[in-house]
């Protein structure tokens, strides 16, 4: 079985998107075949349009915070039927006999393979995905603002629970874009004493709707100053350079400063800051399928949703310099066959 | 009560100890007086000693890893007697009702006090501290050789518990000298396998006898490039800077850095070296009263002692000199009345 696919593709770093068709070829054992209903924009998809990071072959179809609908079944798919919703996110296939994949930890998998490295993503009709990374939508979460969770959520959802992050930790979120914004609301509703920490002032009132409890300035020494010791868990999703060590100053005893945004100027970490207070300084990469199957359920028990603002796939390029504006309150979706 | 302690103390940066009586005062009501028995010493004396920290006030009675036996309780002590035989490291009191005494973290109370900041340490007949930090000996341990497992012992020792190693894990220690060489035993007769990182060509046989599989030069790139992937926890004691991002290559995923060791110079830290493999760096200073305990314990269940050079506490000028030079195997230790 084969498909032609519609999609949309870049062709060159940094330009416009233009309609793309491709074939897809044989449906591989383990893959499911996907109709995108909506595909949320990540800056990733950005990064990869505009070969940042060495990595992009074109013609390049973005996307990969899909929700859709499973069309097509290889022969040899565990676990999903035709029909059925589902998301995809950064990761298409894992090789499911690794000792990371035999422990859980699938997003670990050193033979992963990623939806728009090697293969074609979600701004399209189509898209095919290892039937472990199509992961059901549970009924209560609405599609047409959920594809963002199987990215950006799942990035910031997984190192809460890998961090032991508990109800009753005091916790902070620096940047409060796409990622921050479902930080906030995970947090909160996860129990904790919640801080946004960002650098516009417009976001301040936001924030506090979001879920923070309060709102402190990133770039204002002398407020994060006077929190010195307070922070169990920091949270980074900015990827811009911020003064760490106020922030691992922030840190109470045993505190964790953890990093998702892809900060690209070296950390400049004094050992002794973290000696003293016995202090981790980690980071992640999404998650595992079951830890964003159990954030799904999370969603749904506590109505979290990201705030998306939605585009018809037809007006991709639109979308596109929305977001790199820095005008997407919070996260951008597209919508397949508009 | 008051007692003239006897004791040898520096009275200026680097300056040779003499000979030094001071007047202890009144027993304080949680305090136990010991009577030094044997006491280690640490690189930390010596950075004491020359004021390296700025926090040095003169005469210095240097010794902060003391085997001794009570013999005195203030009046409100608990849990010790008169006659027991106990241990004493770097922290000589915490409060007790702080949030991290209540939770079991003692040497994190931000109100601790150490042996030598403020008070007298163990190069002398006498030293007091709160009951709490004269940790009961097993009697299954050699006195002799004990001391070093209080300030030494505990700092390598409580990484292991803290990062939650376990038996199953492959495992590095960086650095094989005061602390490095505990760190092998304990992680040797923790289960695991362990590899030695040494720039000393000398040391490479004795490190295998001290509990590693294998040694490795922290040194040799070609030699840390191979081992990419392959570590579950590494445990920094050396205090030079190294190829920080070579040993955070050779981590597996969820692999640990952990420094225990002052590293002076700050290690340059790219957040991305951290979130693909779900990696973290950590600190630590020492352990609580109870992990020191657990520690303890541990030692006598597996005849585990540091490897220790005795010098009469009359020769400790040249006992000092020996550390200096580097020429200790592994610690050295006073030996007090001799």
């Amino acid at each position: 079985m084969s498909t032609t696919v519609k999609a949309w593709a870049a062709h060159a770093p940094k330009a416009a998107l233009e309609p793309f068709e491709y074939e897809a070829g044989p449906l591989g054992a383990d893959e499911v075949e996907i109709a995108v209903e909506y595909c949320g924009i990540c800056h990733s998809d950005l990064s990869m349009i505009d070969n940042d990071w060495g990595r992009t072959r074109y013609p390049l179809v973005p996307g990969h915070e899909v929700v859709g609908r499973i069309v097509a079944l290889g022969a040899a798919v565990k676990g999903r039927e035709v029909g059925q919703r589902v998301g995809l996110g950064w990761f298409s296939a894992s090789c499911l006999h690794c000792g990371s994949c035999m422990g859980g930890d699938h997003h670990l998998c050193a033979n992963g393979e990623e939806t728009l490295i090697g293969r074609h993503g979600g701004f399209a009709e189509r898209v095919r995905a290892h039937w472990a990374w199509a992961i059901p939508l549970p009924p209560l979460l609405d599609a047409a603002s959920s594809g963002p969770l199987f990215c950006g959520g799942i990035t910031v959802f997984n190192p809460i629970v890998i961090a032991g992050v508990r109800p009753v930790d005091r916790v902070g979120v620096v940047g409060i874009g796409g990622l921050g914004h479902m930080a906030l609301a995970f947090l909160r509703h996860w129990g904790c004493e919640v801080t946004a920490f960002t650098s516009s002032e417009s976001k301040r009132e936001e924030a506090l709707g979001l879920g923070a409890h309060r709102v402190v300035s990133s770039r204002d020494r002398a407020a994060l100053k006077q929190l010195a010791g307070q922070f169990d868990f920091i949270l980074v999703t900015a990827n811009v350079t911020l003064e760490w060590n106020l922030f691992l100053a922030a840190l109470a005893p045993k505190g964790r400063l953890h990093f998702v945004g892809g900060v690209l100027e070296p950390i400049p970490l004094a050992a002794f800051s973290l000696i003293g207070g016995q202090k981790t300084v980690g980071g992640s990469p999404l998650g595992s399928p079951a830890t964003t199957a159990a954030m799904l359920d999370f969603c749904a028990r506590h109505a979290i949703a990201p705030q998306v603002e939605e585009f018809p796939l037809s007006r991709v390029n639109e979308a596109l310099e929305h977001l790199r504006a820095g005008k997407a309150r919070y996260r951008v979706v597209l919508k397949a066959g508009a």
